[in-house]
This record gives C-alpha cells, sequence and structure tokens, in this order.
C-alpha cells in the first residue's frame, strides 16, 4: 500500500450489538461523516435510520443477512437482503451457511449465495465465510464459491462466534478470489498496526467497531 | 415439583450452532427421540430436515427468528417464522427487539412480537428477552408485552451473548407472566441441580444441548 493510503477509506464501521438504539445508530452515521469512513454497517432494522442519516454524504449504507449463525433458511436470507436493500442499504454482507460448507454441499452453498446475490441488485454482496470455523481448504473453496455465485467481496468473521481475522486467513482468502474481488477483514480489529497488518496480507476493507480509535493511532504514528 | 416430574419432557434438546451438518441434525433428532426430550431445536433451515425425523414421535420440531440479536427488520422476523411453521415448526423462539426495549420504545416491541405471533399461527410462540442486557424493570415489562402480544412463553437468553439464565431473572420472569404462560430457562445450562434450580425458581423448559448429560446425573440423583 502506497503511503498515502486513506485508511479511513477502507472501514466499515460497526455497531451490531443487540442492545443498540436507534440513537446509538445515529451517532454512528455522525462518526462515519466525520471521519469519512467507507460505510457505517448495522442491523437491519435500522438501514431506513442510517439512510436518513447518510443521504448526500458519501458514506455507504452497509447491512448484513443470515447474520451471525449463516444456518437461516434461503428464502428468508434473500428476504431480508432484499428489504434492506430496498430500505437504502448499499452493502449486503451476508453469512454462508458454514454447516453446508463442512458437509460439502457446495450446490446447497452456491444457490444460497447465489439467492442473495440475484436479492442484491446492485448493492455490493460480501459473504462471510466465518474462517475460524473451516479447513484452509474449506476456506478457500468458500471464497471461489462465493466468487462465482455473484460475491464482490469475501469477509472473514461475523465477531458473534469463534475467533476473528487473522493474518493466515486473509492471505488465503486473497489467494482463492484473485485481485479483482474484495476481500474484508472483520473482528477483533482494535489497532491500526493490526488493521495494517491484515492490509498487508491482501484486504481492502476493514470491519471494526474501533475505527475512531485505529484512526487516532494511525494519525499519530505517521 | 413434584418427586415424578418428567425432567427430560421440559427439556429442548438444542443445536444452533452454525457449523451444525444435517448429519449432526439427525443425531440431535434421534437423542431427543430416545430421550423423549420436550422438543429438538435447530436453525430454520434444517426445520424440514427435523420435521421428517420427528414425524409421528412425541418431540417437538422448536426453531427461531431473528436469532440470536433480535434487530433483524420486523417484516423479516415474521417471514422467518412463517417459513419455519410451513415447513414443520411446532415453537418459535424469537429474539425481542433488544434495542427497542432499551430505548423504552414498547411499541415497537410490541408490534415486532405480534408480527410474529401472527405469523405462528398454532405454533407456539416463545419471547426471548436476552435478559443478561436488561434492567430488573425491563425485564418484566419485556415477558409483559411479549405476553400481551402473543407469546405463550418468555425465555431468559439465546446462548450467543452476555452470560445465560440464572434463578434470579427466572424468578422475575415467572413473576411478571403469572401462572398460566410458560418461563423458558436457556444458555449456560449444563448440570442436573442447576437446571433443578431453574424449575424451583419458576421454569417449565429448559433449553440446553446437554440434556443426555443432565439426564443421566438426574438418573443416578434419584
Amino acid at each position: 500500500m502506497a503511503g498515502d493510503m486513506r485508511l479511513n477509506r477502507l472501514i466499515d464501521h460497526t455497531l451490531l450489538k443487540p442492545e443498540a438504539t436507534s440513537d446509538d445508530i445515529r451517532r454512528l452515521c455522525a462518526e462515519a461523516v466525520e471521519e469519512s469512513f467507507y460505510s457505517a454497517c448495522l442491523n437491519t432494522h435500522f438501514v431506513s435510520v442510517a439512510a436518513r442519516e447518510l443521504e448526500g454524504t458519501d458514506v455507504k449504507v452497509c447491512s448484513i443477512a443470515g447474520f451471525p449463525l449463516g444456518a437461516v433458511d434461503s428464502k428468508v436470507k434473500a428476504f431480508e437482503a432484499r428489504r434492506a436493500v430496498e430500505a437504502g442499504a448499499d452493502e449486503i454482507d451476508m453469512v454462508l451457511n458454514v454447516g453446508a460448507v463442512k458437509s460439502a454441499d457446495y450446490s446447497l452453498v452456491f444457490d444460497d449465495i447465489a439467492g442473495v446475490a440475484e436479492a442484491c441488485g446492485k448493492a455490493l454482496l460480501k459473504v462471510i465465510i466465518e474462517a475460524a470455523l473451516l479447513t484452509d481448504e474449506e476456506k478457500s473453496d468458500a471464497c471461489r464459491i462465493a466468487v462465482k455465485a455473484g460475491a464482490g467481496f469475501v469477509k472473514s468473521s461475523t465477531g458473534f462466534g469463534p475467533p476473528g481475522a487473522n493474518v493466515g486467513d486473509i492471505a488465503i482468502m486473497r489467494k482463492a478470489v484473485g485481485p479483482d474481488i474484495g476481500v474484508k477483514a472483520s473482528a477483533g480489529i482494535r489497532t491500526a498496526a493490526f488493521a495494517l497488518e491484515l492490509i498487508e496480507a491482501g484486504a481492502d476493507r476493514i470491519g471494526t467497531s474501533a475505527g475512531i480509535q485505529i484512526m487516532r493511532e494511525y494519525m499519530e504514528s505517521r
């Protein structure tokens, strides 16, 4: 990455805790505008609030589908994505069907993702593989299936289960998808140094709830 | 509880881990039949598998909606419940909108639950309040709203966030709903002794993935 990289433009400023209120989401959006983060990332219940708050800014609305377990009925996942996009989401982070990956039922994995991709329309689809639950081979397979099924990004982790992003997984994911698809590292990223390591390993988006602290550290270190 | 209580008939035998496979769910159902548990509880993707496995037995199919964050769009929650019931679920454990409870937006809390209750039709609706995130007053309020909105049960915890069931919360929930509504204790219940404490405090259903171990301990202690 060049020295003039704008780290803030790689950050999805994220608040997915169940107890978040509309006021918390409005604060999240204001911070995202202030820092010029790439997006604010929030649960589907808040998409319309965020779309209003972020209208006319350069900050995108990012929401989720089948999150965080990925084991919901495929039609529900697609419906969730469609509703979020209709309410103003620019990007959808869906969780693939982890159990189907573990069973090597790759046609189910594909169909589940393709259904959400169709529901997304022009919105960007990111597919969360929950890497910590997969073998290295399954990580690669999952990434390749996600791309074939219409994903524009693959993403490492939900943050609600096993450990989050690590450098090794991001390298595997980048290798699997090649240079033209995005790789989002997420969960447990709380320092600028770690964010930069993940970017070095191949990430071009960082999902974190610690974006403000990360930017402060980053600016101080330059 | 009387000495002849059939503890097994109070247990929802539960497997909600994202990496569970269809084979794992078939095993869960077989165990539920063997032990004559009240239900097998699983993600919506597996409802049709479980309905086939449990057909003709006395074990119910229990699934979920808006789980575990509760912050999905209300229409998605209702759609998820409807799909699960159509696929054969007898009971739906939904998560209420925790953020709306924290904001004291009780009309939103009510409407969100009522939409799922309608989608459930004759299926039993349990409303998870995620007690560990609420004040005692919010716990009582949430339980009373759930009952008004059509819940047949209130339930303590998802098991995917903060700590699970405890005796104090179950007592508060039982007091809030009175004798005619069910109270399900869930998350972190791994011993017969703890299950019996929770039942003593007012629970009449136990959600656990340790049901077999609990029954073994229970039978040995009698």
